[in-house]
């Protein structure tokens, strides 16, 4: 079995370069620019004071995502899905995931009876885009709440753990932290695993593309993306130590 | 840590009752009735003589799959998809899951310029519907192929392996093998794992539905489906033998 | 004018066979599987306690239908009418059909305000497949009544008479009585007719498919089809003999 | 058994005022104002060189027709079903027996590979649009393959007879002829009627919309249906005389 | 620069015959056949106990418009857009200034917590449709108005001035009034300009088809505009003045 | 008439500071996020080897755009337009003004069977963003005909002219240029001019959105207008000039 070359150099077992920048954009409550490399994600987090018919008079609010990517954020142009009409089973795919991975970190309760918004559009896409949504999402979840907290709307966080996420794969037999589009489109095996600031899981969605894989190969993977979450959560910690925002 | 009682004194690890139904319907070029207990899903094989745009002229064939519910398999009636004018998101995660587990024992190129179409659809829902669904539409798909090589339309069969799914969940604590919908409900951690008869994983979709689950927890639920995943292939084996189609 | 010969020495008067399962599924309030020979379907009765907009605040109650076809229902694939995003025509018609010959023999009083929505889904089609629908609509109306009765939920039933269907046609210029498929497709004029206990008609929907239809061949047609119903009609009241559900 | 009294003291077996504007407008190549009292449908006949996928290659053409109603062609306005983003059930069902009942009398191997689209539109509406949609489609049609003829387009007809229809319904327990809005708003029963010049019947279409009709009570009716068709076939062949177009 | 011959010898400046039918059709408040030489819309006005959300418990009303064209109002028959499933974006561009146009001459809190919906469809196309619609649907809002007030529903009218359209536009260099349709096709700038009795504008929407314009050129149309617009105003006063309605 | 107070003291007749950024992503042939004080705008131009069907065959390109606004570019959240399943009329208003002024400085004959397909993505909302679009989308268009004529697939490059955009309007009496979003609510007039490099018009759009307008108010808009566009022309130039692209 030979190595995969990696272009930069870049290390089988090693994060793209991760940016992090808060307040991207002014309106929303929280805002964040979150890139992967090349992949670059805007994600919002907007407050609104009404809950989705399914928690109307629980007392409990509700934390929801939806996800976008502009036409040309990748190689060559996609359909915009607003001419198309309707959303494709990927973005719907990806977006129920977005928001099962952040209510996985929310006390609801604590949240009262309001919805917590995040819109995650995709810039400029160069694989990951997915995981790089959920890690920027945390963190414009997190400064939506500090201000609710800052106004008095809120006496106590209903966040209960930080979540980061990242894709891992097996490419020519190597397995591979934080895939680029090249490495996605060659690899066996696709894993996308969301974790929590404790170690737990919260997603582990693994996907052979071509030849499946095995319990050993699954395990190796799991490890290398535990690497990886760990120094994302890191980089959300170092980003709100940065009180820019 | 308590165990928790299951209906009708079903052990931890145990399948619920599974019947396969060769030949349900007529028209179709394999047709199986698949129940997981009260869980019944119809899966239909169609040999249709063309391929979507992306693999004209590529030699190369497709299977695809769509599942459906019936309105009324659930215990409160939901709307129907065709009246309401698209399929919810959760349709579309569901088949294109199918699809792609179905793929994954393929050999496209074997298959020639043509498609074959799973439908799945759910006549009565008890959880694990897609599970059922995947394991069903394995054996349509290969009853197709088998007219298809009884036709002489192919030499040489296009499936390299078989393959079946089935959901595991940690509910109050204890693994359980093949949830049922009050178990589903009641679970903290949700998993659904396709496998091929090699052994070697096609999909694991693993979901913290409360708690984030641990490694440990999920080395024991993968240790559970492995298990009920050979069962499932011995079953499929056996329905073949019975050669009333 | 020679004679049509139709399969397995059918007469042209004569009923294909008909068969009728209560409680075939579980979970709704009445569940039926109709065949007319090969064509099957299942039909549901969901009790609903609310009314559409129309309906509100009238004290009256509101019944209605809706029709589907599984795509490989029949004998090459149709398009499945959720992924396409709309219903045919053709399935709105049917559907109208079914839901005003129900409320043809419904004391919307009575009933109260409530909707009892009617589910006939086609698992397999070889002809009349609307006709079975109101057939089997029917049976489930009744066991979803029986159950309100028997919950006290209702004192009275709201059923006025039965109701059943069926079609007629007339193939090289013979009159025949429950077409199949291949009669269908070959006839000059087909006609559905919808008929109560009491002999007095709902519906008559009579269309030239190829060369009109006079005033005589429309007569033959007519008596041919209040042959058909009564004979329905009568198995319906067997169907109710035996208490199984 | 009283007598309905209808408005304007018309006789129950009396047509309301016809009034047939040939050339209303200047694009079609046949654009006819059909108006039957208040109801005033405009019919246009467009010859397009181009048939729908299943005619073509078939040296068949086509003829469909589509059916709209103005927002405020009704007492109270209805939704504009484009701004909706769909067409009723009820739209779609008078469409598709326009289409119907102009292609019996049609001869569509002498149409040639060409499609004759019909548009009928109602401009007012009180009762009877479906059967002056008809009698007017006719007209236009006739006008369209006038015009091709002339253009040797065409050498021979494909026009086999003329089509017309009439609605009837019994009110009150009286029979009438052609009902008005207001007539079909009280009606038991309501039948639509398309018939030939040859008196042959293309469609009968007989619903109870209050109690169930007898055997003798839609002989009745489809006797009064063939009076008012016949009728309504002698002004179309008038207007034919009157060469303005 | 030759000047351009237009059809029937009409003069640069002149528009052509224009008609208005008040009372057209019988069930809409407002009522009016609109003809611009061979271009005729059909504007009804409709008075609506209710207002969009937006204006909920403002104690002001609504004034909207909607647009649609018959499928052969033009010389090749167009896609009917409730068939199609959606409004192209030239309908709504159109319905959305015809609204705007009218809003400018109403005091919507004059007229309460109510709605005036306006619905122009065009039955014949020969250019200019927009600024025939909103010149016609300023009459029927005046119908419906004037009912209102002899109801005694309003006791002073929400009308602060009149409104009108015409468009403008060079062809070969020459400036001409109310375009017809192959003017406008031919046309290198298309101007529409509403304005109301008292000579402001409501909107000027110049767009160059072919080559720019210049300040000079844009000031010509907007004198013929003025002198259109002023000779449009006068037929709707004196119109008016035919009590017929 | 009072002079109206501008945020940060602007002058009446000034715009807000233009940033312009060309290669803001990597994957589009051109690609400029375009700023005008707050209103932030990502321009790409994408080159496509087909054109739409009215163009086929005929030797000619086509020059095309979008425009969407991202759910949380707005003081409160938009609902998301592929959610929704369709564009709003404002949208598609927006992107059809976007494609007219671009094709209006384009020789389609020049540009050669292909499409220049424009995407105009508001990340950031403050007023004004359709001018800004168009200004940006202008030098993304010629970053991509500079790319093809650097390739050689262009011999002589396509565009005639450039061309931008601002919006003026009346606010409390005064005339003001490059209206931000809380002056554009309490605007009585608003006007979108389009301006070639020679100082001819392309559009003109004003609205009265309180008051109608006078010629004179209409005049000293357009003064302003030309006086505006003129600096971004010059701008446009600029950026040019700075070949980090």
């Amino acid at each position: 079995m030979t190595t995969f070359i990696r272009s930069g150099g870049r290390a089988a077992d090693a994060l793209r370069p991760v940016r992090i920048t808060r307040g991207y954009t002014i309106h929303a409550e929280g805002s964040v620019l979150i890139e992967f490399g090349h992949t670059r994600v805007l994600c919002t987090a907007s407050v609104l004071d009404k809950v989705p018919p399914h928690q109307k008079g629980s007392g409990e609010g509700w934390v929801t995502a939806e996800y976008g990517m502009l036409p040309r954020a990748t190689h060559t142009r996609g359909d915009r899905e607003a001419a198309r009409g309707k959303q494709s089973g990927r973005t719907q795919e990806i977006q129920r995931l977005i928001g099962r991975s952040l209510r996985a970190v929310f006390d609801l309760k604590r949240l009262g009876e309001r919805t917590l918004h995040l819109d995650c559009d995709v810039i400029q896409a160069d694989g990951g885009t997915r995981t790089a949504a959920i890690t920027g999402a945390f963190i414009a979840a997190q400064d939506a709440v500090n201000r609710l907290l800052a106004e008095g709307k809120l006496t106590e966080s209903p966040i209960t753990d930080p979540v980061a996420a990242i894709s891992v794969g097996i490419v020519e037999g190597t397995p591979l932290l934080d895939l680029e589009y090249t490495e996605d489109v060659a690899c066996d095996t696709d894993m996308n695993v969301v974790m929590t600031g404790a170690g737990h899981f919260v997603e582990v969605q693994g996907t052979a593309e071509g030849v499946p894989f095995t319990r050993v190969e699954m395990n190796r993977l799991l490890d290398l993306a535990e690497k990886g979450i760990r120094e994302l959560l890191e980089l959300q910690r170092m980003s709100f130590k940065n009180e820019s925002n």
